[in-house]
C-alpha cells in the first residue's frame, strides 16, 4: 500500500501486542477506554498502584501516534481496526464534525456497497456518525491522532480469524488511503466535487446512523444495559432474543422481544431510547465487560452534511433506497 | 427436567467454574484433554510442579462422576455439552460400539430434524462416531462414566451467550433423558424396536459421520493440521478459505482452495485424507491451541448399526436423502 500511494507515510502498529500472545481481548483492561487525558499522563493509577498493561500501552502508543494533547500530533489520521462478535458487516465508526473523515466515509461507503453503494460485491457498508466532536474527550485510540478512523468488522469470534473479515477490513484501508492520496494529489475540492456528484440525489447528505438518545432517566445513551448476574458483573443475568442475534441494524418496536430470563419469560423492549430504533453490537463479546459497558448497542437512522459532517435526523422513518 | 423424567437421577455441573469466572476457553490447559490414567492418578506433574487448574478439576469430576478407573463408575451416562465457534449446528459425538449411546443418538437425531430427521424445527442434527472404542483410552470428561454423549453447538463465540444454540442444547439433552426414561420405563428391547421402525427404510443404519483417515505418512487421522507462527505456536500462519468459511460439513476435493497464506496465494487440499471428505469445526477456536491439536476436523459419511454400534462405510459416495 505505501508504494500504491506514495502521498502517504503508511505507519504500521499491533494495538495489544500482549493480549495478541494470550490470545485474549485485553489483559487487564479494554485497552480502547485508556486514551484519557488523566490516564494517558499518569504514573501510577489512583490507589498509588502500578500502571495496567492496557495504561502502559496507551501511553507508549501516544506517543508513537500522538501526543493527544500536544498541538500537532504526530499522525494526521488514526485507523483503528476492530473486530466484533456481532454481525455488523463492514462498519465505519467517525466523529461528528470532522470534515476530511466524513468525506473519507462517504468514499468508501460508496466503493464498498451496502445501502447507498454501488459495488457488486457483499461488503454491505455503513457508517456510525457519533456526537462527541471533540476528539480530547473522547478515550479512544482513534482520538490520539488529529483525525481517527475507526473499521468495525464482524461477525468475528474472539480468539478467530476469518478470511472474509480480513478482506473485508483490507477493503475498505485500501479505499480510504486511496481517497487520502487522492486528496493529497487532486485537492480537497476535487474530491468533494466528487462526492458532490456521487450523492448529489441526497443534496449532498451521507446516510449514517448514530447513538440514539436515552428517552428515559436511567437510562444511557446508546446502549440499552442488561442485568448481571449478582455475584459476576462480566455475566449477563439474560439472554439476548434469538430473534435478534446476527440482525445487526435491524429495526425494533416497543413491544419486541429483547431479552430472554433463564426462566424462559421474555423481556421486550420498552422504548427505552424512541420508539423505534436500530441495533448495533448485537451479543458483541466486548460488552460482557462491565468495565466496557455491557449491553447492546442502539442507534437511529440520520444523515450527515458532506461539506459541514454535521449531523441531521431525517424528518420521518425515512429509509435509504438500497441502491 | 428431574420430574419430568422421575427414572432418572440428574446431577448438573459446570466444568471450569474458574475459567467461567475469568471468561476464557480454560486457565491453563484444554480441561477436555486431562481425564486419561496418567493425569487422573498423578499429585504432580511430570516435573515435580504442582497440577494445572484443569487437572486438578478434572480429578475432582472424576471423583464426582467415576472414578473412570472403577469397575463401577458412580454415572451411568456422562452427558458433555459444548459449544464451538465452528458452524457445526447440533452434532451429537458418541464413541463406536456403545449400543445403548448409539440408540440414544439415533432417537435424538431423528426428533431433531437433520439429514435423517422429520422434525420442523431449524435444528439440523448430525451424529459424529469415533472410533476409540475404549472409553479408558479418551483424555475426554465423557469417559469418566459408563457411558459418554458429547453434544456440540455452533457456531457459538467464545465469551458470548447465543439464545438459538441454547435452545438447541436443551433440546438435545431433553430428548436424550426422554429416550433413557422411556429405556428405563419399558425396556432396550422396546426401545430398539421403535427405533427400527425409523430406520427401517435403511435396515436399521443410522446415518452419521467419522474420523477421516490418514491417506499420507507425516498426517493425522481426523484433522488436516495448518502451520502455525514460528514465534506462536497457538496462532496460525494462514487463514482458513473464506469458501470454507461457516461450511461444516461441507465436501471438499482435491484440488478445492483450504488455506489462503498472508501473501495471499491458496493452499489446496491435496488429498490428504481422501479423494473427497467432509470439512467439521472448520475455524473452530479451541483448535487454535498447539496444546489441543491446531487444524480443521476432516470426516467422512458413513453409518453404523442400530443393534451392535458398529461403523460401516457406505460403499460409495452414498448421499442420505434429506427428508
Amino acid at each position: 500500500l505505501q508504494e500504491k500511494y506514495p502521498s502517504l507515510e503508511i505507519k504500521t502498529l499491533l494495538g495489544n501486542p500482549e493480549a495478541h500472545l494470550q490470545n485474549k481481548r485485553f489483559v487487564d483492561q479494554d485497552l480502547n477506554r485508556q486514551f484519557s487525558e488523566d490516564k494517558l499522563l499518569r504514573n501510577v493509577d489512583e490507589e498509588g498502584m502500578p500502571l495496567t498493561v492496557e495504561e502502559l500501552r496507551a501511553q507508549e502508543l501516544n506517543e508513537i501516534l500522538g501526543p493527544k494533547f500536544h498541538v500537532a500530533p504526530q499522525t494526521d489520521v488514526v485507523v483503528d481496526l476492530h473486530s466484533t462478535t456481532s454481525n455488523m458487516g463492514l462498519c465505519i465508526i467517525i466523529p461528528e464534525g470532522d470534515v476530511v473523515m466524513a468525506q473519507a466515509a462517504a468514499y468508501v461507503l460508496h466503493a464498498c456497497g451496502g445501502e447507498h453503494g454501488t459495488c457488486d460485491v457483499d461488503t454491505t457498508a455503513r457508517i456510525l456518525m457519533h456526537s462527541i466532536p471533540d476528539r480530547k474527550l473522547r478515550p479512544t485510540l482513534s482520538s490520539t491522532g488529529l483525525h481517527g478512523f475507526t473499521i468495525e468488522v464482524g461477525p468475528v469470534p474472539q480468539g478467530v480469524l476469518r478470511h472474509d473479515a480480513v478482506e473485508k477490513t483490507q477493503r475498505s484501508v485500501d479505499l480510504l488511503l486511496e481517497f487520502l492520496h487522492k486528496r493529497n494529489e487532486y485537492g480537497s475540492e476535487a474530491m468533494l466535487q466528487e462526492l458532490q456528484e456521487i450523492y448529489g440525489d441526497t443534496s449532498g447528505r451521507v446516510p449514517c446512523y448514530r447513538s440514539a438518545k436515552a428517552k428515559r432517566e436511567g437510562e444511557i445513551s446508546g446502549k440499552i444495559r442488561w442485568p448481571s448476574d449478582p455475584d459476576n458483573p462480566n455475566f449477563p443475568n439474560v439472554l439476548i432474543h434469538k430473534s435478534l442475534q446476527d440482525r445487526d441494524f435491524h429495526k425494533i418496536k416497543r413491544g419486541d422481544p429483547l431479552f430472554v430470563n433463564y426462566d424462559g419469560s421474555y423481556v421486550n423492549y420498552e422504548g427505552s431510547h424512541g420508539e423505534q430504533v436500530y441495533l448495533i453490537f448485537v451479543n458483541e463479546g466486548g460488552y460482557y465487560y462491565e468495565s466496557s459497558g455491557t449491553g447492546i448497542g442502539v442507534a437511529v437512522k440520520a444523515e450527515y452534511d458532506l461539506e459541514t459532517a454535521t449531523l441531521h435526523e431525517p424528518l420521518a422513518e425515512y429509509e435509504y433506497s438500497s441502491s
